[in-house]
């Protein structure tokens, strides 16, 4: 039973290739980027700028077939895919929240961006922290690794 | 250029019709499902039973066709669809943020579920809150409605 899904707009960023990008929005403070929404789709966008942070879902692209256990850049050791945020998992799909600044027309121009230049964008959602900040009482693999993401912001692939 | 996907499982819910349904994992607190995945990507779960809280990206298939201008449950003017979580959108993408109770090879136990029973699942991805916790200073037309959040999780339509 198969879904077929088609992209609303792409999303461009600096980033040209797949190497040396930011962990996730959180390693990716302060960059800019914009989307191209699909003209007829503009009327979808009223009063979306009443919001300081959206959520885009989308399509990583380049990633091509997926491992079912993976080694993601936070750790060094294997995890199930499902268990970390890797790109290369089945669907591809990515999700990430980043923060709008101003809309114009069929451009949305936002910040915080982590993903790849041209990825397909699917969906746009706004970001209500009544819905999407939850308190969790474990962080898994992640707990052990978080001084990681620090590292990751602070080296110098952005120069 | 369409994106062709799989779901990767079934969410198995209280929620047999549209109606009286919950409004966000919010409104759901406490309803119990599970997700069956598909046998051969067990391995995907590794160690995700590490994490309290997991992202669920899934296919709201009882969705037809979309409005770009909706009346969302929760206010009573029209907005820009991707100004709202409506499940009537383009690609009928939902997300939720779920709590995760138990796996038992490929059955995995949830709790505070919002969507319909055989809701067909895209992805998983474990819910940390370095990447998925923000500060917003707007929140755009829920601003002046999240009381009505609160007045739908104390209605009578669980009983």
């Amino acid at each position: 039973m198969s879904i077929i899904l088609e992209p609303i707009g792409v999303i461009h960023t600096p980033f040209k290739a797949k190497d040396g990008m930011p962990i996730q929005s959180a390693g990716a403070k302060g960059v800019k980027g914009h989307i191209v929404l699909r003209e007829e789709l503009i009327p979808g966008l009223t009063d979306l700028d009443g919001f300081s942070h959206i959520i885009m879902i989308y399509h990583f692209h380049k990633s091509t077939g997926f491992e079912l256990l993976t080694t993601p850049f936070l750790d060094n050791k294997q995890h199930g895919v499902f268990a970390t945020r890797a790109p290369s998992r089945p669907n591809q799909l990515g999700i990430s929240v980043v923060r709008l600044l101003k809309i114009e027309k069929n451009i949305i121009h936002i910040e915080n961006v982590d993903m790849l230049d041209e990825t397909p964008l699917l969906d746009i959602k706004p970001y209500i922290p009544d819905f999407d900040v939850h308190n969790t009482e474990k962080n898994g693999w992640f707990e052990n690794n978080s001084d990681n993401l620090n590292e990751t912001r602070s080296d110098k692939r952005f120069e």
